[in-house]
C-alpha cells in the first residue's frame, strides 16, 4: 500500500507547478501515471494503455482525465481530497480528443518525461497545433530540491537498505551462485520495509568489472571480490540505492590496492559536497583521486545520479554539468574501478546537500569487508 | 534472473521485424528497453535515463546503441550471441546524434510504444526530417499471434497463479485487512515461481465495486464478497493474470443472484472463442448475458485484453474492435458486475485461441467459493 504527503503539501506543489508552467510560457502540463503524477497529486497509478492524464493549465483549475473504471480508485487517492475535477472516458471514447478539448488549439504542452510514446504521438495527432516539450524542464525546480520531509524519507530508505547490507554476510559465501545470494537479498529488501525490489546486483569476480551486471549462475569462489548494489522503493515512493563491495576470503593484492584508492575517492567526493559547488566538480573530486593513482581509465561512468521518487533523476553528477548544488539536492556518490576480465569495485552512498556540507543517508562501513 | 528463447528464434523474429518494417514503408524501428526489445533480442534491460536503442533498418544489419557501461551486460545477453553490432556512447556523448547517424535524414521511424517521452522528443529534435510513428503498428503482427512455445509459457504462468488462488483460503478471513491478505498473496506470487508481483487487488465489500481498487486498510467482515485479481511476471517474461471472487461467509442474496449471471456470461464468452470471430463479438457474448439479466449498466469495462510479455497488450476484447481472432491470440475474458456502494464480482481467465476453440490456461473453479 502506498502512502502520500499531507493534502496541503500536494496542493502547494500543484500551485507551484502551475506557476512554473506560466514562468516557462507553457500552456499546460500533461502528466501520465509515474513519478511526476505521484509528486504532484499523491496518486500512485500504474502506467497502463488506457490514458490517465493530469492537465495543469497555465491559468484555471487543474483536472484529471481518467478511464471511467478508474474513477473510484482516483477518487479514493488524494485526487479526491484535492478536489480536482475528474473527467472520465468510456471504453469506446477517444481520451486524446478529451485532453485536446481542455487546451488551446495552438501553443505549448509539456509532457511528463516518462509518458509512453503511444500517448505522446496520439496527443501530437490530437493537437496538431500544439508544440510538445518535456515537463522535466518545468518540474525540475520543484523536484530537485528535497523538502525536510523528503530528506527524512530518504533517510528512512537509507536505513532500510543499510539493514539489508548488514545481513549480506549471512548469504555471501563460496559455493553459492550470484542468483541464490540475490534471491536472499531481494527477500530482505522487502522484509526491511520496501514495497518493491528495484534492482539486485551481485557481481562476483570478473562479473564485477561490468557495472550493471545483475546476477548470474556463476558460483562464488574463495578470493572473489563481489560488488553488491541494491535498492528498492519504500511505501511513500522514495527509493534506496547503496553499493558495498565485499571480499569472500582474502582478495587479490591488486584488488586491495585499488580498493583503497576507491575508498579515498568516494570520501573526497562526499567531503566536497556543499552549496555552490558544481555537480561536475563533485565528479572531478572523485575522478582526480582515481586518476592520480593511475586507474583513471578504469572509472568508466559518472560519479552519481539524483534520487528521490525515482532511482535516477536530476541532478546528475557528471562532467559537463555545471549546475550548482543547493541545500536539499540528493544524489548518489558511487565511483567505481573496473578491471576487465578480472574484478571490480564500487562504493555508493546517497548524499543530501545540507546548509554547509553533505549528509550521507547510508551509514554502513565503507572499508572492504572480508567475509 | 531472466531467461530467453533460443537464439535462432530471436534471429527469426528480428528478420521478420525487418520484413515488416519494409512492408510498412518505415525506414527503421527504434526500440528502447521494454517488452519489444525483450521480444526481438531477449535483452531484458531496465528502462533508465541513459539511452539504449535497438535500430532495425529496413535494409542492412540491425545494431544496438548502448551506454558504454552497459556494454558488458548487453554482450552477456542474447545480443552477444545474435552478433548484433553494439555501438557505445560515453557519459558526455550525445546518444541521440549517434542514433540519427544510423538513419536517413528524411523518412519514417517507428518507436516502440513504451519509449519514454524524453527519448521520443530528443530523437525528434535530433532527426527533424524524420516522421515518428508507433512500432506497435509494425510489430503487432509478430507479437499478437503466440507461437507454441509462447502458449506453453502462458500455460506455465497460468498454472503458477492458479497455485496462488488455490491458497487464498488460507489468508482470507474476517478481521484481517485487505492489505494483510494482499501481503500474503504477494509473497505467494513470488514463491510460486514469478519474479515480480505486478498487481494485487483484494477488493472487499463495497471496494469490490471499484474494478481497479488495489488494497486498503479495510477490515474484511463476515458476509463480504471479495474480488481477488492478481498477477506477476515469470522468469521468461510472460505474465499471469487471474481473478476469482470469494465470499467470506454467506453472501447477500442479491450478490449470489448476479454472481450466477456473471458465471454464465464468462462461460458464454469463452465458448464463443474460435478463429474468425471478431474481438468485439467475444465482448458482446459476455455483455449480452449480463444485459439480458438486467445488469448491463453495471458491467462498466471491456471484456478483456491481450497478454504475453505485457499484462495488457493487443488484442483488446472491446466493442468496436472488429479484428478477427486467429490461432495463437491470447487474452483475458473477465466480465464483471459492480454495484456502487455495495459490492462487485469479476471472473477472469486467460484464454488462447486454438485451431477450433479457446483454451483456458487458468483452471481454478469458477463457482463462487464461500470461505
Amino acid at each position: 500500500m502506498s502512502s502520500h504527503p499531507p493534502i496541503q503539501d500536494l496542493a502547494d506543489r500543484l500551485a507551484r507547478a502551475q506557476a512554473a508552467t506560466r514562468a516557462h510560457e507553457v500552456d499546460a502540463l500533461l502528466v501520465s501515471p509515474g513519478p511526476d503524477l505521484r509528486y504532484l497529486t499523491g496518486y500512485d497509478a500504474i502506467p497502463l494503455e488506457r490514458l490517465t492524464c493530469l492537465v495543469v493549465p497555465a491559468e484555471g483549475e487543474p483536472s484529471i482525465v481518467v478511464p471511467f473504471l478508474e474513477k473510484p480508485a482516483a477518487q479514493a487517492s488524494p485526487i479526491g481530497d484535492l478536489g480536482l475535477e475528474v473527467l472520465t472516458w468510456g471504453e469506446t471514447d477517444d481520451p486524446y480528443g478529451l485532453v485536446a478539448s481542455l487546451l488551446p488549439s495552438r501553443g505549448r504542452a509539456a509532457l511528463d518525461n516518462h509518458m509512453w510514446a503511444e500517448k505522446v504521438l496520439r496527443l501530437r495527432d490530437a493537437m496538431p497545433g500544439v508544440d510538445q516539450l518535456l515537463a522535466g524542464q518545468v518540474l525540475r525546480e520543484l523536484r530537485v530540491r528535497k523538502t525536510p520531509d523528503e530528506v527524512e524519507a530518504l533517510r528512512r530508505a537509507g536505513a532500510a537498505i543499510d539493514r539489508v547490507h548488514a545481513r549480506v554476510h549471512e548469504w555471501l559465501r563460496p559455493g553459492r551462485t550470484e542468483a541464490e545470494v540475490g534471491k536472499d537479498i531481494a527477500d530482505a529488501i522487502l522484509a526491511e520495509g520496501h514495497v518493491t525490489v528495484d534492482f539486485v546486483i551481485v557481481a562476483s569476480g570478473p562479473n564485477g568489472a561490468s557495472p550493471h551486471h545483475e546476477v548470474s549462475d556463476r558460483v562464488i569462489e574463495a578470493g572473489d571480490p563481489v560488488v553488491v548494489d541494491i535498492g528498492g522503493t519504500m511505501p511513500d515512493g522514495y527509493c534506496s540505492d547503496e553499493t558495498r563491495t565485499y571480499s569472500v576470503g582474502e582478495p587479490p593484492a591488486e584488488f586491495a590496492e585499488y580498493y583503497a584508492v576507491l575508498l579515498a575517492a568516494q570520501q573526497a567526493a562526499c567531503e566536497h559536497v556543499r552549496p555552490g559547488v558544481s555537480c561536475e566538480s563533485v565528479d572531478a573530486a572523485a575522478r582526480q583521486v582515481i586518476a592520480d593513482a593511475g586507474y583513471g581509465e578504469y572509472f568508466i561512468h559518472r560519479t552519481g545520479h539524483g534520487i528521490g521518487l525515482e532511482t535516477h533523476e536530476e541532478p546528475y553528477i557528471v562532467s559537463g554539468n555545471t549546475e550548482l548544488l543547493e541545500p536539499g539536492m540528493a544524489f548518489s556518490i558511487e565511483p567505481g574501478i573496473y578491471l576487465p576480465g578480472k574484478h571490480g569495485a564500487r562504493i555508493e552512498d546517497i548524499v543530501v546537500c545540507g546548509e554547509s556540507s553533505g549528509e550521507r543517508v547510508n551509514l554502513r562501513p565503507r572499508e572492504l569487508v572480508v567475509l
